[in-house]
């Protein structure tokens, strides 16, 4: 070793010792006849002293070390004279007897400090030297921790993680593939999986049990902000399962993780239907971390949401309202203060194209119990009453009021601007967390797009048994056995009940509109496998660097992977994709054919 | 859940208690007035019974089952009448109460038994099935606890699990890069990692100090009999280590999982330098389990592995002994019993393409002590006895003897007869374990077909400190800080101390070669990487199929894996690879180009 000790782990109780350290030159202080160098590793950084009156060439040639330069350095631990209490080894520093350069380092195109002065761009081509930063190798640590027990409690459930392949043929997911041309078999493709999906179906066939995998997934698709071309799933089946028992079990997994990592007890995951987090909050991801939950003012379109009709609260008088299909509401807390300007400012935020409200009314409760709203002109101060008492607003806060003629629609835009509110209000912290079921999803969504119904989750799932007869008559009413782990507004993971009759499959596919011999093409080699005695099963798979973004705080799960690639899916580190030789194509028997400039 | 206990749990102490199981019907025994039924699942078997004077319905239903039948049983724990002492579950029976079909089962086309009657080929297309077998499955549940105990070891080491990409660029392994179209990109592929080499070094230049990753790595090679297009390596790395730290940190990674897993106490791994290996075993991979090592009875073509000229102990005579360049034998301790056709048998085997020998030459220790040869006719009995002091020989034992104009490639062949005859002489015990490190490698070896030098490692291994002067005189003479881990003959793992200054780096890059400019364009990023303060590193990847293989005693790394793929790098079960539509090709801007029929 080229150390006695790390960077991060020498206490005043050690002071006297004799040792050896190495790491990067952070920075070099210059004190006149003293000079100091902050020495930096993994696990902290110490502080080394060159005296003029003791060692003048050692300090000399400490004096002249550049930032990021390799050193190692013997010497004595002392006491400091001025404590760093900011620093766990602030109390003292190396009076440094022995430097070596093991290596120079040219000058950093940023700063390596938590604060960096590097843009994105930079710090993901030299992502090596901004793994150097605190901020971000400390998510790779917490991620690192985070799969380490996610594997200790699974492990002490029984779980065996049993590694599926990489190389696999289409999977169901639906999304794009990433292809693999294969040199062996010319002509065909493997394609790299979406998820085990299937595998892990094919494993509880083959009698596994309980299976788990954190394996990456790929998926060839269009990058959002938060999306990346491959990425990390927490995969898991169990078999001889109902949902009741998945969710406790993973329920179990998230209390050992919250505990084992943030030292933090979560209370009894509450559940919540499909139904009513899409009616009291506009998504199947509430945050609920805060209130302000949906008040139907009015709904005249029933709907998987909620399909009980509400009558209008507000007379006939203002258009937008008459005409509406749906009227909901949230009550913002003491928000009555907010001036014009900022309400119009959110009226400018739910009209936003991503967003396409129509328009925002308002109401303020004023401190002696009146209401002033923006369509004051339209409704008497009693219509007004009602809505106070309807809304449960006191004095001091504010009613946000959003219409139109899709109910559906109309909550998802509702709930941007809950959202919005709660992020102003400060009603989202990070450091809190909130997490809860949602279940009985329905089982199908219709497409605009396919003018079909589409499965919502993936078409193995099973139908609630008491649903099953309204496969025949109503299936778009038919819900689901499936399941999503919800935090802070963050679908985390998700999963679902198989189905392991081969009678019911079938007539799953012909709901999705797969004729059998479809169905056998596309999904032939898993329906083969459950002619053999499929135990009933279930599972859900968790999104590990969603998982972990959440528990370390961040923004984006790209802070979260130690090499991520950028929206245009390039790896500006290694530049990978690239061009690749015509002689590996030609082995491959493959032509690039791109179309014209 | 549909069971209140596992088929592997229930003990005397149970009897009395109301159960629940559920499973897989492994067969069905009708014995009269009784029906017991065999219900198997992953932890066990255990016996139903069904008696026709208490439950004649029930036990009707039950002789219906077929095989692997899925079904949940409700009954009674009692003493068995006549126990299996071969069963955990041996002294009990469950008579059953309750019992649901949960799912039939076609008759799968093999037994699911430990020796099933299904081929190599049946069993992989239906993998799911051939999962079910307890020989199989136990593998998977061995690779389990070992990827887990590996974590668990090198987390209490301080070790990060870091996951790097899947998609990047080509790496310098050398072998054939799997690679992906890159269609937001087009033109563009990325390759498939053949080992995580390079961003592990690049974790090592941000920091991380300890590395590891268990993950798929991927070549595209023609495929032997052991090895797969994706097999999975435990990847290390450690920064401001010397060899000696890499050696006693993963000797103790050994030594864990010897202990945790098989139970078993290893004693501290001997060192053999790679000489030693070549000269003693012809091998870098003796298998140590036995000795036998080579004797050398005539040298006259120093190499890497011998140095030393030897004089032939045999006069003048025997033409084929008198042209040789190397004479190399070993005594096979009491095999002088063997008949003239079982010599005849092995002088086959090393005559086979694939060894090569032009013939071997033995000689019998008789029990007088006289020796009788098949070279009698050209060697008085006095030059025999020296042949007999020099094997030290005794009485019943029988030497073989090869020679050749090559001493390297004689070395082979003596070696491939050596682990014959242990063979035959039953000292390759696959539960025995004689595990050492092999060192001092050599940094080049010289490619025939290249006529160059080529890295025996890879270009980032460092030279020994003390033949860096050899690098200007000498090269093919360097030896380099390489290591390898060898169990019974199996190269598990391997490493080395990489090259963090980057004018040694230039240096190598010369020898190997190539010139700056090539030197750049293939390895670029990793230089430029280490201009900014690359730590000293060094570190190893085991191939942890190759690990668990041997752990369970298996002939092939397929049997430990979930789902193998076959020798023309096809998944039968899945029917992977396959060909994929038009479009899809159109979108990644690909034209397939197969050659005419």
């Amino acid at each position: 070793m080229y150390r006695t000790k790390t960077c991060g782990e020498l206490r005043l109780a050690d002071a006297g010792q004799t040792v050896t350290l190495a790491g990067w030159v952070q920075g070099v202080h210059d004190l006149g006849a003293l000079t100091f160098v902050d020495l930096r590793d993994r696990y902290g950084i110490t502080q080394l002293a060159f005296n003029e009156d003791t060692a003048a060439e050692l300090k000399e040639k400490a004096q002249r070390l550049g930032r990021e330069y390799v050193v190692q350095a013997t010497g004595v631990v002392a006491e400091r004279y001025s404590k760093n209490k900011n620093l766990p080894t602030g109390e003292i520093e190396v009076n440094v007897t022995e430097l070596n350069i093991l290596n120079e380092s040219l000058t950093p195109p940023f700063t390596i400090e938590d604060n960096s002065d590097g843009g994105d761009d930079i710090r993901m081509k030299y992502r090596y030297l901004d793994l150097r930063r605190n901020a971000v190798r400390k998510n790779l640590e917490l991620r690192h921790k985070f799969a380490f027990e996610v594997r200790r409690y699974l492990d002490q459930q029984g779980f065996l993680e049993i590694e599926t392949p990489i190389l696999v043929n289409s999977t169901p997911e639906g999304a794009r593939d990433f292809v693999v041309p294969s040199r062996m078999n010319p002509g065909q493709f493997y394609a790299l999986p979406q998820s085990p999906q299937t595998l892990k179906q094919l494993s509880m066939v083959a009698g596994m049990d309980r299976y788990f995998q954190i394996c990456k997934c790929f998926r060839d698709e269009d990058l959002r902000a938060d999306r990346q071309p491959e990425f990390t799933q927490i995969d898991c089946e169990m078999s001889f399962v109902e949902q009741e028992d998945v969710l406790q079990m993973f329920e179990g997994m998230s209390r050992h993780l919250f505990k084992t990592i943030l030292n933090i007890d979560i209370p009894t995951l509450p559940r919540m239907t499909w139904a009513d987090a899409m009616k009291y909050y506009g998504s199947d991801k509430p945050d609920t971390r805060f209130g302000m939950e949906f008040v139907e003012l009015k709904n005249q379109q029933p709907d998987n949401a909620s399909r009980e009709l509400v009558e209008s609260i507000f007379p006939e008088g203002f258009g937008v309202f008459d005409s509406a299909a749906y009227i909901g509401a949230i009550c913002c807390e003491g928000q009555a203060v907010l001036t014009r300007k900022q309400i119009d400012q959110l009226t400018d935020f739910v009209k936003r194209p991503q967003i396409g409200a129509k328009g925002l009314v308002y109401a303020r409760v004023q401190e002696d119990g009146s209401v002033k709203s923006s369509v004051d002109k339209f409704y008497t101060q009693e219509t007004l009453q009602v809505l106070k008492d309807k809304m449960q607003a006191k004095a001091g806060d504010l009613i946000l009021i959003l219409s139109g003629d899709d109910a559906m629609k109309t909550r998802k835009q509702l709930c941007e601007l809950r959202l919005e509110m709660g992020s102003r209000m400060g009603l989202r912290d990070k450091s809190k967390f909130s997490c809860l079921w949602i279940i009985d999803f329905p089982m199908y969504e219709w497409s605009d797009e396919e003018q079909r119904l589409m499965a919502m989750h993936h078409p193995f799932t099973s139908p609630k048994p008491e649903d099953v007869p309204l496969l025949d008559t109503d299936p778009a009413r038919v819900r689901a056995n499936a399941y999503d782990m919800v935090i802070n507004g963050v679908e985390v993971g998700g999963g679902s009940i198989r189905i392991h009759d081969a009678k019911l499959q079938q007539k799953i596919f012909e709901i999705l509109g797969f004729t059998p011999e479809q169905a056998q093409l596309k999904f032939g080699f898993l329906m083969n496998a459950f002619k053999y005695g499929a135990p009933p099963h279930g599972g859900l798979a968790y999104g590990l660097d969603r998982f972990v973004s959440l528990f370390a705080g961040l923004d984006s799960i790209r802070d979260c992977i130690a090499f991520p690639k950028n929206n245009s899916g390039r790896d500006v580190m290694l530049d990978a994709p690239g061009y690749i030789d015509q002689s590996q194509l030609d082995e491959l028997c493959l032509k690039v054919d791109l179309p014209e400039a």
